[in-house]
């Protein structure tokens, strides 16, 4: 990472600054603070060169660098690290540089102990920063309808009795003499063998249905948000808190700045659901301005 | 389609009231229309005998269904025909109904002639009606930089010299002492012989790029709403008009969705850009209340 070595005055004031790693009385500065502080004047170089120089040893580093002066304009202080860097303002946090064709890769966010910042260089060279966390939903829904009669027609379930316990529910919908269920709401009660018959659903989709109603939470469609589901904590006349949105593996960063986009236009929090090794894994995905 | 005759007066009063084909003194109805008149207790039937019969006859006919009574609820005069409703109200539509697992497919929809509209019911049993029209979108802006000298990192290029040229573009950005470009900005420009060396990008993107560049649009960044593009009409101190997202065949109806949402939320209008037989298509997808 280093590319640079600096001895004297000038290393004591850059390090007491943030600035490099102490090597006896010198300073060894990495590409991006060399750059940084030659963009700034305070080196006396040749940019195009250092940057020539940067590229040739570390790939992206035109997105690292724009990322680094990004936050350093910000008022960061940063340590240079090999994949990401080390802020330090308000709080203290990880800094990743991506660019926007890059993608949200799960398994690569779990190795890197989240919580930490995404930041994504786009087309116009703006940046993007979002924040992801490790999040777990929890709710207080436990109710069940009592068994119902439903029958099975293609896409959905329909009931023609106990409409009134139908309605009660968080199950379904009631539309006058009848009612209706999504598949994955009449696969989930009919494992509690509340209905008789049942059709398949998509496997990992239906596995976060059941994992988060198990989690005391109320799930319904989020279909007019894009996303696989819309989550209520307690009570579906509060607003929904979550949309929940299941991956399979790497997702298109541009897609999850869709989905972070809605969520945030709506005021919801955005859960990226993610299965490994059979056990859950929520990602609270939010737009921040470091 | 046809499903049940009746005969008589209220054949007459049902076909003055939009219902049915004229079979001589009877009236044929559709299986739709059958189970809505009995919903509506205006024929004597068994609701889930006439479900269970249209069902055996038609795939999706739950889907169907839902949509069919919704838009009568919604005051429409219907004419059912083999893969949509034929709407009156205010004006005169094709509704093509489907569920939130179908896919939004360009080659269908353009084979269907639209305008028409996609009306999708999702997993609460909620409807959503999207209209998909074909839209020639144009713009004013036909300027260009002059020739720059444009260097490649990897991710971008970069910009020493000249900086007040591309400022003044609606290309790239300019960062105190250095600008930037996207790849697909130094493509276009270098096609104009702008810029010199050329590295490749995506080719389906590039040719939409393109394409809007050359309607007198300016093509910026979409990321932050998840899509490839947002557009400008003459300039951009001006807010831009869309968003253009490309598609390459059939698309989840989520994702087209997802991406209505966050055009709707920011107040501009999503096109779907397609090539079909290198012609480009632009799908222009809105979310109506019919």
């Amino acid at each position: 990472m280093t590319s640079l070595k600096i001895c004297g005055n000038l290393a004591d004031r850059l390090f007491s600054r943030g600035f490099g790693v102490r090597d006896k009385k010198c300073l060894k500065l990495s590409w991006e603070e060399a750059l940084y502080l030659c963009e700034k004047g305070i080196l006396k170089c040749d940019f195009e060169e250092i940057l020539d120089e940067a590229s040739s040893h570390l790939a992206d580093f035109d997105i690292r660098y724009l990322v680094y002066r990004d936050l350093k304009n910000r008022g960061y202080v940063l340590r240079v690290k090999e994949d990401h860097f080390q802020g330090k303002k308000s709080y203290s946090m990880s800094f990743y540089p991506l660019s926007d064709m890059d993608y949200f890769d799960p398994d690569e966010i779990l190795n890197k102990n989240p919580p930490l910042i995404l930041s994504i260089v786009d087309g116009d060279g703006d940046i993007t920063y979002y924040m992801v966390e490790i999040h777990e939903p929890r709710g207080e829904y436990f109710n069940f309808p009592t068994s119902l009669n439903a029958k099975y027609y293609g896409r959905r379930y329909f009931v023609f009795e106990d409409l009134e316990q139908l309605e009660k529910s968080t199950y379904g919908r009631r539309e006058g003499r009848f009612g209706h269920l999504s598949l994955l709401e009449a696969r989930y009660l009919g494992e509690r063998g509340l209905i008789h018959p049942v059709e398949s659903s998509g496997e990992e989709i239906y596995k976060v249905y059941r994992d988060l109603r198990e989690r005391g939470l109320i799930v319904k469609s989020g279909f007019k948000y894009g996303t696989h589901f819309r989550v209520y904590e307690r009570s579906m006349e509060e607003h929904s808190r979550y949309l929940v949105h299941v991956i399979f593996g790497k997702e298109e960063l541009q897609k999850v700045s869709r989905a972070v986009r809605v969520a945030h236009g709506v005021r919801k929090e955005l859960l990226l659901a993610y299965i490994k090794e059979r056990e859950i894994k929520y990602f609270r995905v939010s737009w921040i301005r470091p």
